[in-house]
């Protein structure tokens, strides 16, 4: 038997015992005679004693040993003397006078130390990933992510939820991003893709009766990766039958309460706040607002619609918006400040960003002069403006102002610390457009997936030409300003899917080639059904207030996509690949 | 709200209630006027009745009503007419009078029977995998397979473990099987490979000082598709750190015996009967022995070893053996039935099958002018011979011999019905060789996997020619004569991985290209280990009594490694080949 303890589980009660810990060398004191190990386990750290005097032999051995090497200590729990106590570990009041060491294993110095502070490139971390695991922020990312796995599974089990394993070798149907591809060797000159996601599957589910379906499954998306995007993502996929929005909110609700509850302690107050994609656009301008503070955008488009300001008007007449928002109590900002934030707004985008200081009751600016009073006042008062305020206006398209106030609203709102960091604001944002119109193709696409019902009292649209304006059945749930989960109430109606593919510019054999199955499927009986996806990589991250999903992942890629540790991708054998049937073309 | 109840869920302390159903309709009956639907969904089925007396309109609409038709209906719950009342069912006491009912969707008439008992081929069934999910058997299969998985992960969470999920793009390290490829699009030229298992980075996890791990998870495998293999399968995969045998057989054995009592109700006695793999093939002929019954094999080389019967003699002389089964009260088999033996024998690739027949306290046979009476006697106490026993003997090849006679063994035994169904036998197969000598390729190669620890005994017969003799520290869980799980105490010194993958042919330059990362890993602090891992598929196939691993798939593939349902794999366009820097070579 390699131990009969953990590292973290002695205490006073074990004195006197005869006991064996196996772990890592953690730190060594040399103490005039005397020679202090910390033990190391997942579990804790416990000290060992090696004192000459007891055992010279393991007393001699004990010098041989360096930082991490994996060691197994035979010996007996005793009390630390008084004042050597440690208070702050579990094991803090004991330690072992050991009487047999075993060298288990040595170690190399580590490439870096095992500590939660470092500032490391990715590039070494992962290198060393066996290392960078083994520090403590490591090890409890990884625990709280399986913490939280553990609770979805108990909960969605408890509402009748079956999990069930959907295929990896499925079939490529490039929407939006685009597949891995896997070459079929059985099969020459065809090839499986890795799914984006069990879409298609789970709603198959649901026409072959299964209800509630859930799974935390591994999609995959060949994207030029952008911060924080892994080639590998870990998704909390849900499906139910004959539901409405209102039944996939619940269920989503319990859940997240449980998690917080269960995870983090933490009482979440449901129901969540709900926003309409148009409003949260117009007050926020995304549709991922963090909502733990106000700062809210003001249309100020009317009230200046007769602004003998050039910059503006041109801006209007062109067909754009003229937005604000208020950064409280940022008057005194420093020039060098607010030009940084003028930087930043044309960084977005923008051709400036004006602004307005609210001083001794009115608006004061470098262009105040442009301006009646009459129009200053009817700012001030939009924009709730007080003394020590400071208002960023932005003239442009309305989806570029938007963006970019919503850029500067977030931004200033961290620099100013106006966020509560111990806040959390949980919001569904729904009605999302159904499509959205794709500039380069020419064409409507998906603005969220094909599958997607569309709200019924706007079904009459579809067959004409406003299709900007149909609102569909989906839904975000946004956590803090990070969108953390997507669904919508899916379509069951084979004529109306089929309708929705000519919508997007697919003909009727090149739906039916790609997506004839599910059409087949829903002439057996389709259920009405809706779901949900939760990203459990980001949320994950949230949960363990870390900076980057790269931390909550075991093994994760680099931007380049690629595995420092195992150097995956590699060159592999031209026989595999005349077995697969292809060949490289540089 | 499209629903107040299930169909599984109303009984007698619903009388008078309101309800609204959704479902199926699982069947209709015109009876007088009253027309009858059971309403089905995946909880149960209820009974809706349409009387014309009480509401015309939604009597006529129920006219339309075909089977699989997706319905809600809307009515009151009333306690059945006397006599007519289903104890099999749950509902089987009520009815419900619909007043109102909605047609959700409308089915074609499906391509075969939702009934349990068809056989189909599986292409139909899986063309039509939604119809085929529908089936009660495949409805129970599939929630059978997530209770399992449930029980696992409550089981193993209790024990400590983590669940961590290892990357599905990873490195190519053929080995065994072939790996399926994916082309890097960012990394031109370069492959992942999809996981055979996570072998390489569960041991990764221990070096981490993750302790204890495990993993439900999808693992890859580009075979040819012998019977019961599928590209892609599910495993529980755990390891462990300072663990020896005994603590990987006592989890290994809790989890059994949790699964057993959780999902079947079924009490088993641990521990586990253990076998050596030495034992288990003189004793059954297999490393897989079904020892619920006994019949095994007897070792008659030591008897017969003055053999004048020149088919035996000439066996022996080429360095053969003479093997025999008792098959007990088998004597008045008919000749056909003893003919079909023999080919059987011969299909196994034996030259022959003899004989004898135990009758008036002799043996008999066409034969046994060739033996000797102490000859004839010694057989028969060898293998315990009584009058009404058949003996069969077989004089081959060592491995040819033992082989044909397990073949016999299990399919006399599943004949004659020998075997009690309700029996469970759990046996561990202990003490596998280390490796095995490739004839084609005149190497040795590793019977497990080439990171598998040998017996410290055997150590020394590293650098010897005897490495047959080599003993692993590795071990097999059978249940019924299939194996269901396979694992090893692991190498975690680099010295001995070098030295591992030198014998089996890899020069240091291959090992460190492809394994480079592990020995690179053992160098800082690698903690002896262990582990195993369970076919899940395999395992709710017995559990659910099923004949096949694809009746406990949601979406499986055909022999060839296809999907019928989505047709995967397919054509892909050019331009997703270009990106990927491959072209098909056929």
């Amino acid at each position: 038997m390699l131990r009969t303890h953990t590292c973290g589980e002695l205490n006073k009660k074990h004195i006197n015992s005869e006991v064996t810990l196996s772990g890592w060398v953690n730190s060594r004191r040399d103490h005039g005679e005397l020679i202090f190990i910390d033990i190391r386990d997942t579990y804790g750290l416990t000290q060992l004693v090696f004192d000459p005097k007891q055992n010279r032999a393991v007393h001699e051995k004990a010098h041989e040993l360096k930082s991490e090497y994996v060691i197994q200590a035979k010996g007996v729990v005793r009390e630390r003397p008084e004042g050597t106590e440690n208070p702050k570990l579990p094991t803090g009041g004991v330690e072992i006078l050991v009487k047999a060491l075993d060298i288990l294993n040595t170690s190399v110095t580590p490439p870096f130390e095992l500590d939660d502070n470092l500032s490391l490139s990715d590039e070494i971390r992962l290198k060393y990933r066996y290392v960078d695991l083994r520090r403590p922020c490591m090890q409890k990312n990884i625990r709280i992510r399986h913490k939280i796995n553990s609770v979805i599974r108990g909960f969605l089990e408890e509402k009748n939820f079956v999990e069930i394993e959907t295929p990896f070798l499925t079939r490529s149907t490039p929407e939006g991003a685009r597949d891995y591809l896997v070459p079929s060797r059985l099969n020459a000159g065809k090839f499986y893709a890795l799914p984006q996601s069990p879409q298609l599957f789970k709603q198959i589910l649901m026409v072959s009766g299964f209800d509630r379906y859930f799974q935390i499954v591994r999609c995959f998306r060949d994207e030029d990766l952008r911060k924080d995007r892994q080639p590998e993502f870990t998704q909390l996929d849900m499906e139910m039958s004959f539901v409405e929005e209102e039944d996939i909110f619940s269920v989503s609700e319990g859940l997240m309460k449980s998690i917080f509850k269960n995870v983090m302690g933490i009482n979440i107050v449901t129901p969540f706040q709900r926003l309409k994609y148009k409003d949260a656009m117009e007050r926020f301008g995304t549709d991922k607002p963090d909502t733990r503070f106000a700062m809210e955008i003001v249309n100020l488009s009317g009230i200046l619609k007769d602004t003998k300001f050039n910059v503006f008007k041109n801006s209007l007449k062109k067909g754009g918006m003229i937005y604000a928002i208020n950064a409280k109590g940022n008057a005194k900002v420093s020039h060098s400040k607010l030009d940084g934030l003028i930087g930043r707004a044309k960084e977005c985008g923008a051709g400036g960003l004006a602004y307005f200081k609210c001083e001794n009751g009115a608006l004061t600016s470098n262009i105040d002069k442009f301006f009646d009073r009459s129009e200053l006042d009817a700012i001030k008062e939009a924009a709730i403006c007080e003394d020590g305020d400071l208002m960023l206006i932005v003239a442009e398209k309305r989806a570029l102002a938007l963006d970019v106030l919503a850029t500067l609203r977030t931004e200033i709102a961290r620099e100013t610390k106006l966020i509560d960091d111990k806040k959390i604001s949980l919001l569904w944002v729904t009605d999302f457009p159904l499509f959205k119109y794709n500039e380069e193709e020419k064409r409507w696409e998906s603005e969220h997936h094909p599958f997607t019902a569309c709200s019924e009292d706007d079904a009459k649209l579809l067959s004409g030409s406003d299709l900007g304006a149909i609102r569909a059945r989906s839904y975000d749930l946004v956590i803090n300003g990070t969108e953390i989960a997507s669904g919508s109430i899916r379509i069951h109606d084979r004529r109306l899917q089929e309708k929705i593919f000519k919508v997007i510019g697919l003909d009727e054999k090149e739906a039916h080639r790609r997506f004839g199955f599910l059409i087949e499927a829903f002439k057996h009986g389709a259920p009405p059904h809706g779901g949900i996806a939760f990203g459990l990589d980001r949320f994950a991250t949230i949960f363990t207030g870390s900076g980057t999903i790269r931390d909550v992942i075991a093994f994760p890629k680099t931007q380049k996509a690629v595995c420092p540790m195992t150097n995956a991708p590699s060159d592999v054998d031209g026989k595999q690949l005349k077995e697969l049937h292809i060949r490289k073309t540089e």
